[in-house]
């Protein structure tokens, strides 16, 4: 396992979805951050079970838990530890199952990797369960972007092959979350919804493509030829589970496009230079332009679902069947929507500092 | 800047576009390895221009030095510094523009963060001539690699939305190697290559898919949580200039299919366990399956165009307009090819050195 | 804060003084390891206060709690989270001295740094306490080690210019772990404890050196040019606070020795390549010899003593004196030893990974 | 093979001592910075052989040369790469002793861990000559430390148990570089020099004592917990071969002191605080205190002496006496010494970076 991320600001989660927590440790954190509990538990909050029809019905209450790194409500300069308990455990579900390779998941290559020993209960490291270390190091990260006015949100750009018309960023800002399903446009996401809930019926899964846009990124930052913005925003984002690919700006449509299309013209703009369009979504040379950092990732379908399924019993090894009967996300999307928020501050936060924007003290 | 890459499997790029060569350090290849310079010179050759009606008219001659790390024919265990001169470099197509930002490449982003400093000469070092390295290392991976039975190779699927038809392996590794545009579709090449000759008269360019293949992975490569084996390989693709996304096996797809669909069944075949399908691309949770491993990444359409582009001129900060009538690349697509199958190995031979699948010594 | 250690097995180290609690993530652990907490909680009752006469009267029960990577027995390959609660804390103590700089810590340098944000109860993240998570991680280095055969030791070999003799290193085994001191010698630690007696009564403090030992080492751990074992070991003790200097096998005696003296001539023995004598300390070119690997930590006095001492007052900015009442060892030797033999076990586990000795799973 | 050294500043070493060259490449100096071959030149010229009494008979001319990453100058922010070509390499002196180990050097640890197939001629990468790397290395870390006013040097303290007498530092940076052994003390290195020519009579070789001193080095400086300031310039200084050991400020001779003999007491000094003693070298908690930073490394004896010693012949597994009739320094100190302060800068700059007080370009 390697489960440390970053250079100078870096995240170390640890925890599975059925031992006693999980957590992260956050390291490079300024000192003297305001840090409040609160700023961390609403971006947690975001990410747990229950938000809309796509959730599944185990209920944590994730409270967050300061271990260390805070003192007197600031940042001390010391790793932060953050940790949430977890409580509403069911083995039942899992045990029955326990020598099927669930499909899509990660049973079998960590059944290998580990010769068996890993806990594979509800995925053990694997499950989506240890995204909420991101999200809550993405909070602390926030908080320290916020101080030079860089701001990161995701929304949902597409649900089960439904898309949401494109709107302006000033709108997904105020659209996208109150929206159950973190889309700005009202109308799709009431089709995802309708998609969702037939799905369910069906003992089936939906995934999709969240969009991640930053704001405010000062030009310059990214440390290529292998540092890039655009390659360590890829990595972290395929950290998260479900995820199968990422793209910038045009991404693969720039495929189809000719160059005199996909360039981005440079113009002058309140004595700044910037770009009339945006294809390059803020990376050129894998350095920040300045533009709207624009990032998009496609969520594969649950891989846990109702179904039967083909599989092998590890033991035996003999052929098998598989339903999944535990408690699910049919779309696992809207709560992946603030992970890769999350995920983008760290990334930001770390290159940010590397570029010496951030000061050892925040005062 | 940060030019290294790799945990126990390294490589270290230096040199520009204009300057007095490109290279590469490769450290950690195992002692004993047969090594000779015509292996290296050989991929090295798949990258040169001139391959295909692609290409540029610069001719560079690309040949490969080794200045440490081999000794009597086999790698030391010391660091290979793998050099190759430049020489056909016309400074003065680039005299004229130097204050107009192109469109499309790092001009912009590399001024604001070395403040004018950078050797913007061709790009300098972001310029594609960069990737001479990353192939010689690729040839030094790919090597390592075939003492394990790890291939990996890479074809061109898309170019100007002319898509070519899904063939086997099999098929790919017999007709995409001597196909000029790296195609194993022979009629699609043959429509891409009139659609590269065509966009060559609007002065345009056209850009496109390449699929990169690995075969014979062993189960069980890659360190999640972050140090994943799509994640690396992400990272590493991304380094490549021009690539805009990168996705894995259904990919983007995915987003448009239900669980029951995605999910690749287990089954049992010749006593091991495989897939059925393979819509994970070879990876799960991070980490090999055993199955094929597919990635695809995006190529935009070259940058460097000779149409009459919008920019600004940096000293004198006043709008302007650029003709780029240097010797480029209409469609990058077929020289990339050899690049990202060169990355994919740098990348299985870092994980196969973790997992602990590569000796310190050949014999 | 750079609070990681560690290439492919890694430590990350959080928690305070006067904080909540103490602990380290240990990452890298082979899955299907045997790891009860009795095993780390036997090394962290070594390091305890309370062991001798050179200790403070801080008492902690200093219970170790496992929050993952540990599953029926048995590590999962996940992160290993370990903590200790802290429990016995008098923050009284410091909040009458908490601006006056005590000579000798980290108070002055952490408020530079940290810009007074700092948690500087006890020292904060720069206790000796924190040393309580090292040894934990050290506990499972062992475990990993002894599958080798590897086993390291330390043992007090000089406090307060008191020197114990040479004896075999059969001997330091048997005699060091049960001296109150560690040290091997039994007179001569009989000598120490008086001179520590003697010396609280000045209120005054002493310091010595501890001599680390790993036998069974085999021959090629060590990465150079960088990631040499002296480089590495050198930097894991100088992470322990009090030490001040680091020296390997006839070390800064070195210097007064001629070549032919300090020279080991080599010599088969049972059909082995070995070295006559031992000056090296086991390491050669940065490279593990296969001898006893023989290292030297020099630590300084306490600098917390009761007497008076002229220091400045950090709120006033004026000249201030100060008398340090609080809980200390008037020697912090015994305390680190077992430290130091876990730092050691944490580094020689790394390189045995890097040379691909141990197993990704343990059967 | 681990060589890459540093996180934001980092160097990356190669080269043998009998190929075609030595080299390295630096990364991470900030653009704009005024870089001359001349400033690398000079400092390579001072750790050349035929130097005072104590050199080797082998003549490089050691012509550094530039390959990248200087343009118009000026670094360009792109990584540079320094070469300096081997050219008076005598094969055979090495040729007939090539089966026998020979005792003090790397042969036998490199030959266990490289398999035999390592370039054993003169050492390969173990040899010396490796150091040249750093010091054109630490020349550029050295312009770039002068920019905020850091200065390191370092002086020859003790050869043959002759001492230098301590003068004040502004004494040693008149009177050391140009004494031949780069002595401050004239006396005493009019003795050393003496006891260098005696020794050589008896084909025997002498070891010393190098103290390297960094001024001006801003409080604050050093990313405990880990990579501490101490730490990481113990593993640089161990990079260079012959070191046995590192000690900081009173170093081995804390063990002897009392805490309040040790301790340095802060005072207000021109209305900064300062201490009035440096027992602790500037560093205090890993992180620098301001004051002078000092440190010391032990060179064994050269350990290449023509007297007859016993060995054993690897080809033959037998028993057999070599003696080493090369060219070699009786006394490796004085070459040694301008190695240690490129390393302390090195380190120094990278710290510097990660504190923030290197701007990325520097104008």
């Amino acid at each position: 396992m390697s489960n440390t991320f970053g250079k100078l600001f870096t995240i170390t989660c640890f925890g599975e979805s059925h031992g006693p927590c999980v957590g992260v440790i956050v390291d490079g954190c300024p000192a003297g951050l305001p840090l409040a509990v609160a700023d961390i538990q609403q971006e947690v909050d975001l990410r747990r079970a229950g938000f809309g029809p796509a959730s599944t019905t185990r209920h944590e209450k994730d409270k967050v838990e300061v271990l260390s790194g805070v003192f007197n409500g600031c940042a001390t300069g010391a790793p932060i530890c953050l940790l949430i308990k977890n409580e509403d455990i069911n083995d039942a579900d899992y045990e029955k199952i326990k020598d099927l390779l669930r499909p899509g998941h990660a049973d079998f290559t960590a059944c290998v990797k580990y010769g068996g020993f890993n806990d594979a209960r509800g995925g053990g490291m694997f499950s989506g369960r240890i995204t909420a270390g991101y999200v809550m190091a993405g909070a602390v990260a926030k908080r320290i972007l916020s101080t030079i006015g860089v701001e990161t949100l995701a929304h949902t750009v597409e649900i089960g092959g439904i898309a949401a018309k494109p709107v302006s960023y000033e709108q997904v800002k105020q659209l996208a979350l109150n929206d159950p399903l973190h889309c700005a446009d009202a109308a799709a996401s009431k089709e995802m919804q309708d998609a969702i809930n037939s799905i369910k019926k069906f003992s089936d899964s939906l995934g999709g493509i969240i969009e991640g846009v930053a704001f405010n990124v000062p030009a310059g930052l990214g440390e290529p030829l292998f540092d890039t913005l655009d390659g360590d925003l890829a990595k972290a984002l395929l950290a998260i589970p479900a995820v199968k690919g990422v793209e910038f700006g045009a991404g693969f449509d720039a495929a189809r496009k000719r160059g005199s299309e996909n360039n981005d013209p440079f113009i002058l703009k309140g004595g700044k230079i910037v770009t009339s369009t945006n294809n390059a979504g803020g990376i050129l040379g894998g350095i920040s332009t300045g533009m709207p950092l624009v990032v998009r990732v496609v969520i594969k379908p649950t891989s846990s679902i109702a179904l039967e399924q083909q599989t092998v019993d590890v033991q035996k090894m003999k052929p098998a069947t598989l339903k999944i009967t535990g408690r699910h996300d049919a779309c696992i999307v809207p709560r992946a929507v603030p992970v890769v928020s999350a995920m983008m501050a760290v990334v930001l936060c770390d290159f940010a500092m590397q570029a010496g924007l951030i000061p050892g003290v925040i005062k």
